[in-house]
C-alpha cells in the first residue's frame, strides 16, 4: 500500500522527507504558499495559505499523517489539522518553539541548564535586564527569530541602548539572554517513535556565521562517551516531556565542558544532513518511520561526514562531484543572497580522511573558518 | 539548472535512477506503455510504445541524456532517440545485449573465457549441438530471454529431444550452450563515464531460483583480490571495446575459481541494488553521473550488505524494519506471482553482523537456502 504524507511547508526540508519516502514508496504532499516550492518536484504542491482551511483540508486529505518542515505553522492550523487526522510533532512542541520563554521554561521544568535570561517587553526593562544577566547581552523576539534574524546584541546595558535595541525589533515581546562564552555549539537531533521508542544521534559540532549554518561535523571531533551520554540525555528528556512523536533537534553551546540548552527545532534539521549519507538511517527516514509507527532505524554513525551548506548560489557540480566522497544536494531553489540552495556532504572513514577531501573541497565552495582543525576528530 | 534525463522504460530500475537523482535537482521522463509503471510516481510518465515516434520525440525533448533501463529496446528506437540527442549506453551495446551470439561472440573477441555453445536454426541442428558441447545442455533463444524465460535444459541430447525444444521455444534462432558445474554466480557491475574513466565495484555473490534472483551478497564472499582483479578486468575489457558509457553489469559463473562471463547488461541491475547502502556510491547515482560527464563516484562498498529480493508480494513494513540494519524499497507494483515487486538490503558492519540481521529477516521474509553460510565473508 502507499501511504501518502502531508507535509506543511515545501522547502529543502520537504523535499528531502519525501525523497528518504520514495523508496518506501510512500507519496508526498505540500502545502505552501509558493508556487515554485522545491518540494512539489518530489510530490503533489498544493499551493496556498497555511491559514487557509480548504487548503489544509487538501493536504490532510486520505493522509495517513501530516507534519511539518517549519516550526513557525500557525496554532489555529496545527489543531485544525489535528482535527482531520493524526499530526506529528504535537502541536504542544509547535507551541514551545515558536516562544523563547516557553522554551526556556521547559529547559527549566526539565533541569536541563541554559543561558540567564530576562523577559521583557517594555523599553525601560531592557537596560536593567541585560545589566543583570550581563554584559554584553542578546536581545531575541520571542516569536519568529531565525537563522539569526530578529536579534540586536546590547553592549553597554544602558537604558538608551535597551530601548532602542526594543524598537529596533517593532517593539515585541523580547528576552534579555546572556551572552554564553561558549567553546563550540553542539546539536542533539533525537528521534522518537512510536511506544515512546526513542534514538539519538551522534552530537555535531555546528559552526555558523551570521546566524547561518555554515558546516556541521558529524560525529563532533572529540565528543566523549560522557558528552555524549549529556547529550542524548536532555534530548530524550524534552521528547519525554513533550510526548513527542518525531524528529527534535535541540541547540546547545558546549560550556567548560558541559551543555547550554539554546533551542529547540521540532523537526529534521539543517545540523542533521550529514545523516542521509553519514548515518545507518538519515533523519527523514527516520522522522517518517516515527510518524508511521514503523520501528526506527539505526542512529549510528557511518564514519565521519562534513556538511557544508551551498548560500546564495551552488557550486559546479562537476568540481564538486570531483572530490572524493563528496555528495551533492541541490535543492532547485532560485539564487539569492545567503538564501539555502544546497548542501554537500563529504564522507569519509576516519579524521584524517575527511581533512584531506575538506581541503580539496575548500578548492571548490567556500569553507567557514574553524577555529582549530575541524577534523582533529575523536582525539 | 536542473537537467531532465530521459529513461526508456519506467519500471523499478528507472524509479531507482531518479531516486538516485533527485537529490542532485535532476528531472525525471519515462516513456512506457503501461500508465501505471512504478516510476511514474516519481516523474513525468509519457505513455506509449517504445517504437511510437511522437513519443520518442517527447521524451527526449529538452533532455540533457536519454537512458534506457533495459535491454530489449528496439534498435530502431535507440537510433531515432540517438539522432534526437546525447543517448547512452551505446546503441551498439544493446544490440550485443540483445543477441546472445553476438554476445558470445564479443566474449571471444576479447578473450573472455565462456560456456561453449553453438548457434542453432533448424530442428536436425539441435541435437548435434547438445552432443558437441557436452550434457546436459541448455537450449537458449538468443533475444529476448530474461528471468529465466527462453531457455529449455536437453538432458538426453537426442535429435528429437533437441527438435522438441526448438519448437517449444518457438522455433527462433538460438544457441546450444553447455551447462557449467558452477561452484557460484558472480556479478561484475562497472561504470565508465566521460574521458574513459572507468570505476567498478566489488564482485557480487548472486543467488537464483526458477532463473530469477533472490539473494545478492556484496562483496562475494571469499572474494580475493586475484578474483575481484580478473572480474574487473574483464568488465573493464568489455566497457572500452564498446566505447560504452555508464553502468555495465556481467553476469558469470566461478568455475574452479575462475570466472566464465556468462551475459551482459547493459544497464543498472538487480545484483547492483546492494549499492544504495552499501556503496559509497550507488550504480544509480554512477549511471547518472557517467551519463551526464560528470566525475564518477567511489564505488567502493561500505561493510557488506545482502540484498533480497520482494517477489509476488511485499513483506510486512513494520517487520522488516525492525531487523537492524534494514532498508525496505517497495516498488508501487501491483502483487502478481514472482513478480519483483521491492526489495531488502540488509547492512552490517561484517559477516558476522550481517549473518545475525539475515536470520532476524528469515522470520520475516522468505530467503533462499543457501548452499553455504551466505555470510562467511572475507574467511
Amino acid at each position: 500500500m502507499t501511504e501518502i504524507v502531508g507535509v506543511v511547508g515545501g522547502g529543502q526540508l520537504g523535499r528531502m522527507l519525501a525523497i528518504a519516502g520514495l523508496p518506501l514508496d510512500l507519496r508526498f504532499r505540500f502545502l505552501d504558499p509558493d508556487p515554485a516550492a522545491p518540494a512539489g518536484a518530489v510530490g503533489e504542491l498544493v499551493v496556498g495559505a497555511y491559514e487557509d482551511p480548504d487548503r489544509l483540508a487538501a493536504l490532510a486529505q486520505g493522509a495517513a499523517a501530516v507534519t511539518w518542515e517549519f516550526e513557525n505553522v500557525p496554532a489555529a492550523s496545527a489543531e485544525r489539522l489535528r482535527a482531520l487526522g493524526p499530526v506529528y510533532p504535537p502541536p504542544p512542541a509547535l507551541a514551545v518553539a515558536q516562544d523563547r520563554l516557553q522554551e526556556k521554561r521547559l529547559f527549566e521544568r526539565l533541569h536541563i541548564p541554559c543561558a540567564a535570561y530576562r523577559a521583557v517587553d517594555a523599553p525601560e526593562a531592557v537596560g536593567p535586564a541585560a545589566r543583570a544577566v550581563g554584559l554584553p547581552a542578546r536581545l531575541k523576539t520571542r516569536r519568529l527569530g531565525y537563522d539569526g534574524r530578529g536579534q540586536v546584541v546590547l553592549e553597554r546595558g544602558t537604558d538608551a541602548e535597551g530601548a532602542a535595541a526594543l524598537a529596533a525589533l517593532g517593539g515585541v515581546p523580547c528576552l534579555v539572554e546572556a551572552s554564553v562564552p561558549f567553546e563550540r555549539e553542539l546539536s542533539v537531533i533525537g528521534v522518537r517513535g512510536g511506544a515512546g521508542r526513542v534514538a539519538v544521534y551522534p552530537l555535531v559540532e555546528n559552526h555558523h556565521a551570521g546566524g547561518i549554518l555554515q558546516l556541521s561535523l558529524a560525529p563532533a571531533p572529540r565528543l566523549s562517551a560522557a558528552l555524549q551520554a549529556s547529550g542524548a540525555a536532555l534530548c530524550v528528556r524534552i521528547l519525554e516531556a513533550l510526548d513527542y512523536r518525531g524528529v527534535l533537534a535541540v541547540e546547545c553551546f558546549q560550556v567548560a565542558g558541559r551543555l547550554l540548552a539554546s533551542e529547540i527545532a521540532p523537526r529534521v534539521h539543517n545540523s542533521g544532513h550529514w545523516t542521509i549519507e553519514g548515518a545507518e538511517t538519515s533523519q527523514f527516514e527516520n522522522h517518517l518511520r516515527a510518524g508511521l509507527g514503523w520501528p526506527l532505524g539505526s542512529t549510528a554513525a557511518r564514519g565521519v561526514s562534513a556538511m557544508v551548506n551551498c548560500l546564495g548560489t551552488l557550486p559546479d557540480a562537476d568540481a564538486v562531484l570531483a572530490v572524493p566522497g563528496a555528495h551533492l544536494h541541490r535543492y532547485g531553489k532560485a539564487p539569492r543572497a545567503q538564501r539555502k540552495v544546497g548542501h554537500v556532504t563529504v564522507a569519509a572513514e576516519d579524521a584524517g580522511g575527511l581533512r584531506a577531501r575538506l581541503a580539496q573541497l575548500a578548492t571548490v565552495l567556500p569553507l567557514p573558518a574553524l577555529g582549530r582543525d575541524p577534523a582533529a576528530a575523536g582525539a
